[in-house]
């Protein structure tokens, strides 16, 4: 039986699911002649901005693929410019229906609450099914070509490298008009979120979907694909490429997730009387279940080891287990988002250092989840006897946590279609007849959030470590002396590179931020009428600044992801580079879920107070609560997801340069 | 010749110094009566809280003295309790006097402005002197006691405990005063700083001594006596408990610190227009030259070996380069303070951003110079032929950092007495009198806290390499594979531990800063006539919060400390266990610059709006920069210095501990 060919087929079914499902989208009503006006406003800034970024990130990798042509094989450089390509491709589709669903979820959300959720829900899949599947064709195709999983590595870099850009570029775009939005409209002008007098509003929506749609898209994408990519790899190092483990098992694993998501986001929709999240909760349940059993029977059937089924199951757990984590940290309803709303009433400071509080302590348990994982995952297959095959467990535990992503990357990119049809109601002035209905889907996408959060720290520490075990393979390092000083100052110089790295993400976001506030301030001082909405603000101006700053600004941090393996290795070793990439993870495990969960908390106690009828009549409360959201917007939105994709491009660019680094 | 005997007979020149200065300090005038109460307020509160705060330390000390008398030596049980009360004694001498030094600062700065600083640099040296005298002294002592260094383990640990807690009692103490007032003091009620109409200028007060000198003095003292004692041991292991290298040199290096300290303290004094800055820095020089030139004459005389003296210089040369790097940071005339101020502008959230991208990448250029001392120091005294000669060399740049260790303590100190001074003369209305001059010793404040930053980063940087070394060393930990499971998780968990230290302090400092923003806020509404200044307001109310606090949270973080590397180490081995204190260093090494950088940027960012004409104008500006500074206050203040302590003390447990674990 040829498994690729099975992959290959699954992969096409999802794509063929995606088809079906925008047509499904496009059919439905897209509302008043205004909420067409601002939609093809939204998709048409979108658009645009996309092409442009593409562009750009099109040229880098071409220019890229010149070196690696040269210094690597040439079909590396060709499965590089593959695995980048095909990330965006993902992403655009995605966002492409996500900006006609929120029109049509905005409009269905006027007459029928069931069907807006459906609408939305179903926006979200077309991303998360076209995000695993392509993935899953990439791979899949590349190794029925050439059958020879060295050559892949070239698509995962690809993917990593696309999804770093995508996501700083998408990133510093949609915050820099959500800071400058909220900060002069919410607090100096007094005006409500998504007012159409504030011109920065646009930017926003459009932000939301290059950023939270496309951005994510890509990030997504890249997860998975170096997963599949490193798995195989490992597994050729560990046991051969003809063996089953190495090539087989993991396009199978992706497989069976493909038909569980299928299966999982069928079954989300609008049904009488029942809360939307208990829907996305059956979902996602009938998902991990179809997982699990899928997972067990290939473990069985093709490896013929129960022990790789419970590594995969331990990773599948361990994602939802931190999901549950996270939504105490970050949910509207846990102690420390109300814990930070009272705060506020003492002032930003107190709000802000209740929030540090609890956003420091926030990834001590997912990361003690994770260790135990890791742990349990060598451990059940052997490691102790036979090192290799717990190496594989630990793969097999990684290829776990992935199994959801799609139904997980759904879930995601139906907050901000979501928002958008919020922001669409509001700016057309029709949000009264929706508010109900959009409340509660914007209630679900806070949960489904932490889900995103909770897939992005699992999957990101444990394939750090998948990948620099690969790393580790390929250079032959097997015992090192903790004092060997070349270890210690690289992994001194590795713990500080995700410092500097979220320094110049939040800094460019920052300067692009007070550039927007400048911006906005001088509309409302020099257009007469424009607060009383008599005279229309130039949405595009903000556009336009949201849109340069990406492009200048999204580059240099891509660029330190891949110079400081390669310089860093070329100039003092193999054991100087194992020791920056082991001091960059433990950093970024533990940055990026700090700025994550912390910002969602900031963000969602700001929720809480708008929602609390007492609380949102305190104007000083209010402003403290906008200003910790604010404050951490960036860091949850930028910062955060970015990071996980910067070590893992770390390590990335480390195995591929680890033959030349055999050789010296 | 008996060298012990030499640095006995130094440190006790250091005391007979600080009873001269002591004298000297107490002959001065104590000015008005109005002065002369507020200043018996604070010593009243300092030296109220010490007591209280001394008592539980001592129990806390006594208690673990029991367990540690059990399982290990009884010797050693003995050692651990005199580390910790020596430290204590070292920082209540100094504070004592810089509680004198302060009124008499104020008073001298009525009338000359060369006698304030003298006074106020003066009053400063008595801590610098104490705590590198005492720590000499007692090291001295336990060696010429016991001849053997694996029972003075036990002074080391001592004075870390001791510090940790004393930091964290007067971190939280100061920081929810400081916080406290300035919230409600100076955005709600817009009174200046210091204003006597503010319930909580007192316990702010109070507080400068409780915390920045006390809590400090301990600190700095921890700092020299743990690498005096890693020396001693390591140097034992290495070469034997009979080599020059084990206990004479290292106690020779303390003798030569000492004597440059008075030496370069003396020079410090008000010159007639002469910039205090200036006069520092001719003394700061003084210092590092006498040091180098004595470090020179130790390495050839008792070791005959100047590559020793080459490692040396370079821990010092660290040191004073860093501290450029933080000034550069740090400092008012920097960049980044500069372009704080100006987001200031945009409102508090731009403030807060501009100040962490900075504050993120702070400590990078530190950290490259740390790690170039570490690989220098190691290779250029023969490592990579002989490793063990290698880690002597680390072990020499470590004894190198802490040769200024006196002066810098000195000028820390100098930092609170003339902030004192200047609460004081604001609380009896004289500050007309005595702005200048006390603006111009503000100033050169702001830039010796550089200085002791960058003394306390490079310092708890390559201390706890050689405390790890130290631990590797006694559990023979020489190769271990990055892929085995347990360090992976050990180091994950270790990365997450800081981050949890930090919530639990600041989180400590917030709840105690809401009580007391609550407790002014009810002030200033019940007590009438108290913001027109008819009425007192009741100070003794806000001291008493902060104390409560203080003890009642600081020491939880401190048995963190202790029971993580035990219990972590007791249930998964020594392996395990070098991975948890590997992931602490790697993440500590970062959050501690981080905060303490970050938080002093964030301070002179509203110094800096404070003395621009245009912008002290703008309230917004203002206030933002308000909340900046706040924001930073506990992360500079509390969680900064403790960190450094927490690694260090978590690593001297494993060391405690790892007889034991060799055991297992």
């Amino acid at each position: 039986m040829d498994f690729t060919l099975i992959a290959l087929a699954t992969g096409i079914l999802s794509m063929l699911v995606v088809i079906y499902l925008a047509w499904w989208i496009s059919r439905e009503e897209t509302g008043t002649p205004r909420m067409r006006k601002i939609a093809s406003y939204i998709q048409k800034g979108a658009n645009a901005f996309l092409r442009r970024q593409y562009k750009t990130i099109t040229f880098l990798i071409v220019l890229l693929a010149v070196p690696i042509g040269i210094f690597f094989k040439l079909a590396t450089a060709f499965t590089f410019i593959f695995g980048a390509l095909l990330s965006l491709t993902a992403a655009y589709i995605g966002m492409n229906v996500a900006v006609r669903a929120n029109v049509r979820t905005a409009n269905a959300a006027r007459t029928s609450s069931t069907k807006a959720l459906t609408l939305a829900f179903r926006g979200g899949a077309v991303m998360g099914l076209s995000v695993v599947g392509l993935s899953l064709i990439g791979i899949g195709l590349l190794h029925y070509l050439f059958k020879d999983p060295n050559l892949i590595v070239g698509f995962g870099f690809g993917a990593s490298l696309a999804a770093l850009v995508a996501q700083l570029g998408g990133g510093i775009f949609t915050k820099a008009a959500d800071i400058g939005a909220d900060l002069v409209g919410k607090i100096e002008a007094s005006i409500p979120e998504d007012d159409p007098r504030n011109p920065a509003v646009i930017a926003d929506q459009v932000g939301d979907n290059v950023g939270d749609c496309a951005g994510r898209g890509s990030d997504i994408f890249e997860s998975i694909s170096v997963d599949y990519v490193t798995a195989m790899v490992l597994g050729t190092v560990l046991f051969g490429a003809q063996s089953v483990s190495a090539a087989v098992f993991p396009l199978m694993i992706g497989t069976i997730g493909i038909l569980a998501t299928i299966g999982g986001v069928s079954v989300v929709r609008g049904w009488k009387n029942v809360k939307p999240l208990t829907s996305f909760n059956i979902g996602l349940l009938i998902t991990s279940f179809i997982c699990a059993v899928g997972a067990f029977i290939l473990s069985m059937w093709l490896l013929n080891d129960i022990t790789i089924f419970f590594a995969v199951l331990s990773g599948l757990i361990a994602t939802l287990l931190v999901g549950v984590i996270v939504e105490y940290y970050v949910g509207i309803h846990g102690t420390p988002v109300r814990k930070i709303a009272e705060a506020s009433e003492r002032g930003a400071a107190l709000n802000l250092l209740t929030g540090l509080s609890y956003a420091l302590q926030s990834p001590l348990l997912p990361l003690i989840t994770i260790a135990a994982v890791i742990l349990f995952s060598y451990t059940i297959t052997g490691g102790f006897i036979d090192p290799l095959h717990g190496i594989y467990g630990v793969v097999a535990a990684n290829l776990g946590t992935d199994m959801i992503a799609g139904i997980v990357m759904s879930s995601d990119t139906f907050g901000p279609i979501s928002d958008n049809a919020e922001g669409i109601t509001e700016m057309s002035g029709i949000s009264k007849e929706t508010d109900e209905t959009l409340g509660e889907l914007d209630a679900m996408g806070n949960t489904t959030k932490a889900y995103t959060k909770a897939y992005a720290t699992t999957s990101a520490v444990v394939s750090t470590v998948v990948v620099f075990a690969t790393y580790c393979s390929i250079v032959n390092l097997k015992l090192v002396s903790f004092l060997n000083p070349f270890i210690i100052s690289g992994f001194l110089l590795g713990a500080a590179l995700p410092f500097l790295f979220s320094s110049l993400v939040i800094g460019a976001t920052g300067k692009a931020a007070i550039e927007m506030v400048d911006e906005v301030r001088r509309q409302f001082n020099e257009i007469p009428g424009i607060l009383e909405g008599k005279a229309e603000p130039d949405y595009a101006q903000c556009v336009d600044i949201s849109t340069k700053n990406a492009l200048k600004k999204m580059i240099l941090p891509g660029l330190l992801a891949i110079a400081s393996p390669i310089i860093f290795g070329l100039t003092f070793g193999k054991y100087a580079l194992a020791g920056m990439l082991i001091g960059e993870l433990a950093s970024a495990a533990l940055l990026a879920p700090f700025f994550a969960y912390g910002g969602g908390a900031w963000d969602n106690a700001k929720k809480y107070i708008e929602a609390d009828r007492i609380y949102r009549e305190r104007t000083v409360m209010r402003a403290a609560a906008v200003i910790g959201d604010t404050f951490g917007d960036p860091l949850k939105d930028v910062a955060g997801p970015t990071l996980n994709t910067f070590i893992k491009l770390s390590n990335m660019t480390a195995v591929l340069i680890a033959p030349v680094l055999l050789m010296l």
